[in-house]
């Protein structure tokens, strides 16, 4: 048995279908290979990336997050970010912006889940710096701040690291996003908050932020962390938000460590002249999506609920 | 360098990126690996699958092609195909349709690019007769058609096959697709069809169908195939059209075989009701979307005018 499930807003539909389910230990993934040669990432071979643009702690000799050019960049700043049509069907520009890494620690063996909250803490700072001083580029309307970690989520590199686009669109999801959003007559995920921190799909819980399995999850283990207030993008969060975050986005990573799940992560914030509550959506990778999920419905073999028990430790 | 596009008609972006670009060979996958075991969808095993549906030729004991219903099927058809919303945010229904499988070949060693053009037309009658057939049914809104081919492609089972998912539901993509189309004064992809036939993303032709590379591929090596003439639907093609397109679907996949390609495919038709040009998008698997596809704009390292070229043998 199952259902068919719409995203709170969006027209995103999800059949939820248990005929194929597993318990969470049978999801459990191999181990990632450590890949041989130079890392490119680990201290001592900074000289290897493109020049260094920021570093924590600041000016200190021993870094412990840093944040240089993407050196394999799929945009460039060079070309021309304005938008044109030829022949009424081409419509194209330049893959203008600008591609960052972001290393997370300087410890090969370590990945998020293992970092300590202040540290974590300062990477989502980082991700904050970043989006602010990304968006001052002329031409550039959004900064997708984003982690791939594992093979299966897409990422070729084993040390522990973000990855920033800033480029001249609004990303499809998040331009959907705002403009459902748009049609509430006060924000939808204020309300939904409220909703979820009280049903079977309420994850963790801290004085500033909740973290639930959405409604629609597309992917086993889904998990979106959310700030209770209506706060539109990380970078209006202080230390002490910045630090509450951290605690959640902890609890997660390591309850996914527990089942070796590749994952992806992307922050969703609002640019300034719209409104969206911002919030971090984390999207597991133990399933593969088919021709079927590429026509638009989501085929997902575990219930949002049976993914919040597992994430409070019930299952 | 590289380029920013939009999808014809869809809002729908893609980064072609070619700085990590690779020569098709590169792309050359490992082979699959057959599984071990027993398999379901071998001659001999007929009574391990549910009850059969339809076999070619119809009524022989040596069936070529066969359809019965998976066995994990992601919806049934006992549940409620009505859509009801709870609590404003909460939109479900029972996971309501039927789930077929299409054995392509009694062959297990064979896959589809290894058939001759005359079982491919005898597969692709049988698209036509599941969509035919399944509409019938009280609820059902769509046929969804498509193949996973591969391990990186969605599929656990080496034999070739298709799949069929009828509900209650018109996927998002092809509803995107239908209420583009609406935008139109005629059919955009009557025109589209006209330019890109004589564009550098032409791949191949015959008398009803043409196959290109779509100027905004999401996939490495993605091709498109549609009849020149305005159909709807593939179950409006007699024979002739359907060997015609048996003949370029063929041509296709024995491309892709040489890359030893994991690939979807799905069947684009129109519900009687809409108006939307019949196509089959092929996409290649030979990348994996990460955090920043999954926010909506896909980086694709492969451009479509080298994936045609690719196509036509010149690359």
């Amino acid at each position: 048995m199952g259902e068919l499930r719409k995203d709170y807003i969006l027209d995103r539909w999800v059949i939820i279908s248990t005929e194929r389910a597993k318990r969470p230990h049978e999801f459990v993934n191999k181990k990632a290979e450590e890949e041989v040669g130079t890392c490119y990432f680990c201290p001592g071979n900074e000289n290897l990336t493109p020049p260094e643009i920021s570093r924590w702690p600041c000016g200190s000799s021993q870094w412990k997050v840093r944040v240089f050019p993407n050196k394999f960049a799929a945009v460039n700043i060079d070309g021309n970010s304005a938008i044109k049509t030829d022949n009424r069907f081409y419509t194209f520009s330049s893959n203008f912006g600008k591609h960052e890494v972001i290393v997370e620690t300087p410890d090969h063996k370590k990945q998020l889940a293992d970092l300590d909250d202040e540290t974590i803490k300062e990477v989502l700072k980082m991700y904050s710096n970043r989006i602010e001083e990304l968006s001052k580029f002329p031409g550039i309307k959004y900064v997708c701040v984003f982690k791939n970690s594992g093979k299966e989520a897409g990422t070729s590199i084993f040390h522990s690291h973000s990855q920033v686009i800033a480029y001249n669109q609004v990303p499809e999801v998040v331009n959907e996003e705002i403009i459902a959003a748009a049609n509430f007559s006060s924000c939808p995920f204020c309300d939904i908050i409220k909703t979820e921190k009280e049903s079977l799909r309420r994850c963790f819980e801290n004085d500033q932020f909740v973290a639930f399995a959405p409604y629609a999850s597309r992917f086993p283990f889904e998990i979106w962390v959310m700030p209770k207030q209506h706060i539109k993008s990380i970078t209006e969060m202080d230390e002490g938000k910045l630090y509450d975050l951290a605690l959640i986005m902890g609890k997660i990573l390591r309850k996914l460590k527990e089942l070796n799940a590749p994952y992806n992560y992307v922050l969703h914030y609002s640019p300034s002249h719209c409104n969206l509550h911002f919030h971090i959506e984390i999207l597991p990778r133990l399933s593969t999506w088919a021709g079927f999920e590429f026509n638009g419905t989501v085929i997902n073999v575990v219930t949002p609920e049976d993914a919040a028990k597992f994430y409070r430790g019930e299952l």
